[in-house]
């Protein structure tokens, strides 16, 4: 075994945003050399005292790596950010937020370009990088290969979920995570704007609420086994006739408390438009199928 | 003591619903002498089987119990089922679901009739009544000392939580906790759309997200103190620029991938509403403050 293949693998990153800045960090920590580059250069200056290599131009960080890992605004940047950059034998991993056709897209760009490919999406926010009590992980697309040839320096800054073959994989679950938060977060947000004036301190509500939430994950694997069989009346536990009967109430509750009730209007709707479909001896499984065009 | 300050409280059920009847085995099974009425009267027999007395009327089961407990179809079949019974000295218990408005409504209506009041909001299905471990509970309100006299009996079949003097509290912690509910399957629901047709098994998936979900909860209690201090900028992990910034990935995503964006879009534009009127910094407190009238 030469010195080469007992060194750590070098690291190209480009763009050092929040999390850029958390990635390099962690991989500077555990031994890996790191070149770093941003298009505005006094971002990469904390990272040189910490002992990362700082590239003039994007092409040249490409040049210094085995791994380029890009963590830009957007795709397009990413495109620009690369396009004087010879790529031919590196292995791109591209963490920058867009959508799968876009990861699609860029990985034909890479392969074009001589580069294999990875498209990751973070589940962690910065502070959770470099913390692996801290559950972030990222989820990667692309050729197993590559990601098995990997794994092992992509598990440095935060877990590792690989989601498939297809590149747009990652994208779409992580999409598919971030869309769930924020359905969680809107019912989380009516639910306070409901009793932001009433008599219970808010700080007991939220643990009560908390504690809901919490335990009504589970429900979520009763869903998957019902889309998995096909049979949506197996296992319900609260049936769509019982739950659109109070429908009402809720409605009416947040109308008489002063409650917009944009947030949670159309799950109710389409609860109903499902009970009148008759299916209202089903759970939400029939529901998912609605929202597919 | 004499034997009637020993026995347990007499409970009179109107009201044989799934719901109902679940809440008269609890009592059966801990003792309590138990009569009860429902308008379709063969859903009484069972229950006389297992030593209920049935009363024909709800007149007649009133008079028999020192607890009425109404657990009805709305809070009008109570008005309409107490109509002819003598309420004075009585302590009415109404687990029917409703509005805060009508929980305090029927309260003066009950006291009107010589009783006292309690409206309770039931947080369990029937399958989790009478099993403590279910974690099934009751909010109750009305006048505290009532509850406090009867709180031994209440909790026989679930758990209680005081939720205030307010008559309409118990309600309103209800609706708002369903709504939370609803607000979080509606974002399971956009999330299983997305990627019910990808490559990886639906119920890998189910995983992720119910562990995704249940590491955000914590995040309602920083929200709790940042409406209860007023200073939404403190604790923030993850800001509301960033996360709009993310906005037009998830909404191409969904129509990419042929997914209605119904459930997730009124959060999303009141995400970026308030990132335009300039608090970009906070999470989402303010936006709690944006949905109250």
């Amino acid at each position: 075994m030469n010195a080469t293949e007992t060194s750590k693998p070098r690291i190209s990153l480009l763009g050092l945003g929040t999390m850029g800045t958390a990635l390099a960090r962690a991989w500077l920590a555990a031994g890996h050399p790191v070149t770093v580059w941003n298009r505005t250069a006094a971002r990469a200056e904390p990272l040189a005292a910490e002992g990362a290599e700082t590239a003039a131009t994007a092409a040249e960080a490409v040049a210094a790596g085995d791994l380029v890992v890009t963590c830009l605004l957007d795709d397009a940047s990413v495109g620009e950010a690369l396009a004087a950059a010879d790529l031919s034998g590196k292995d791109l991993v591209d963490l920058t937020t867009g959508t799968p056709e876009q990861a699609r897209a860029r990985e034909a760009w890479a392969h074009a370009r001589g580069a294999r490919f990875l498209s990751g999406g973070i589940m962690a926010v910065p502070p959770m990088i470099g913390v692996p009590e801290s559950g972030g992980y990222v989820f990667y697309s692309g050729a197993e290969e590559v990601f098995a040839e990997h794994r092992g320096t992509l598990a440095v800054p935060a877990g590792t979920t690989y989601a498939g073959a297809d590149a747009g994989a990652a994208a779409l679950y992580d999409v598919a995570l971030l869309s769930a938060m924020n359905g969680m977060f809107a019912g989380v947000t009516h639910a306070f704007a409901l009793v932001r004036k009433a008599e219970m301190p808010i700080r007991d509500f939220a643990s009560l609420l908390a504690d809901w939430l919490t335990a009504l994950a589970p429900a979520i694997h009763t869903t998957a086994e019902q889309l998995d069989s096909g049979d949506y009346t197996t296992g319900v536990v609260s049936n769509l006739a019982m739950q659109a009967a109070g429908v009402p109430t809720l409605l009416r509750t947040a109308e008489d408390e002063g409650v917009d009730t944009a947030l949670v209007a159309p799950y109710l709707e389409l609860m109903e438009r499902r009970v009148a479909e008759g299916h209202g001896d089903e759970e939400g499984a029939g529901m998912i199928d609605m929202l597919r065009r």
